[in-house]
């Protein structure tokens, strides 16, 4: 089974106009996406950031619980935690996922809109289970991810549609998409 | 096809020890679950409380909206809040659903634990596919519904369980469940 890694980006990430900007992070997406990454099984959670200001917050949030007073009041949270990291860039996750494998991961991205070359589902599952090297699951906030982090990824993930109305939040579309690939309550 | 309901509880609930509390309400529980509602076609999505000032706080945040500010910044979201709606309790969202439907509707429960007389994923499919009845699907805050909750129900979900570490947030975990019966995305 190949080793998996998720990041959420807030840099480069489109605006409602397209513009690419630098989104905040968000408390519980630092939360909710460690909890969910270490239900399935991730071997990190990167909240990428180029602000040092911001990657500082996402380090007290980590502390708070994996050290400090937030372990006596709820261990797991802990637990789930000291999976997650900040990094700077794209680019340093993947050098410390190298670092981490002796291999550099397929990048694997999402997107709530449809496009081009989409890995289905069934596939990607199979790549999981079959493959050695390691993948790197990108998730956007803001409007999305930057159209350069889109154009120079390995796969694109199908996205995650069951109607019209087509506006998850980061924190739940992780959550789904990582029970379609690696969750076992769809065949029960 | 069963048309279905969603509810957060937040009373009756269990604390760490057992005890039977009421819990507060999470602003980004109101957005979280009204988006993913939205997303799988909930007819309506309840926040339970019996707290007047805290059904008073969903009120304030669905008003920002879906008729205030929030309408012109993401109008989308308030398309999402536009289903959610505050109950004082469990007993008073059957009462809405029998006369929205003309009939009560199946309660089903959630929990996190593994527990007896569980309906299995696919049976449940099949019955939100097939059935004429409503469903309303109960999820709990803190650390679960109450007993009597889940005593009094028809039928009781599995948990979402991927490993050992079975901590969820319960905005990732209604997404979750959602996808597992809802979603078109697991067979493709």
């Amino acid at each position: 089974m190949a080793s998996f890694y998720v990041a959420l980006v807030h840099h480069p990430i489109v605006d409602r106009a397209g513009e690419v900007v630098t989104t905040a992070v968000t408390n519980l997406d630092v939360h909710d996406i460690a909890r969910s990454c270490r239900t399935y099984g991730a071997r990190a959670y990167y909240v990428v950031t180029p602000l040092t200001s911001q990657r500082e917050i996402v380090q007290r949030i980590l502390d708070h619980w994996i050290t400090g007073p937030g372990t006596r009041r709820l261990p797991q949270r802990g637990e789930a935690l000291s999976i997650c990291t900040s990094a700077e860039s794209i680019e340093a996750v993947l050098r410390d996922i190298e670092v981490r494998e002796g291999q550099a991961p397929k990048v694997w991205v999402t997107s709530a809109r449809p496009g081009p070359e989409i890995l289905s589902w069934s596939d990607a599952r199979d790549e999981l289970m079959s493959d050695e090297q390691p993948r790197l699951i990108l998730f956007g906030t803001g409007h999305g991810l930057a159209p350069t982090v889109m154009k120079e990824a390995d796969d694109r993930l199908p996205p995650v549609r069951a109607g019209s109305y087509n506006h998850l939040s980061v924190r739940s579309a992780v959550a789904i998409i990582l029970d379609r690939l690696l969750g076992d309550g769809v065949e029960s």
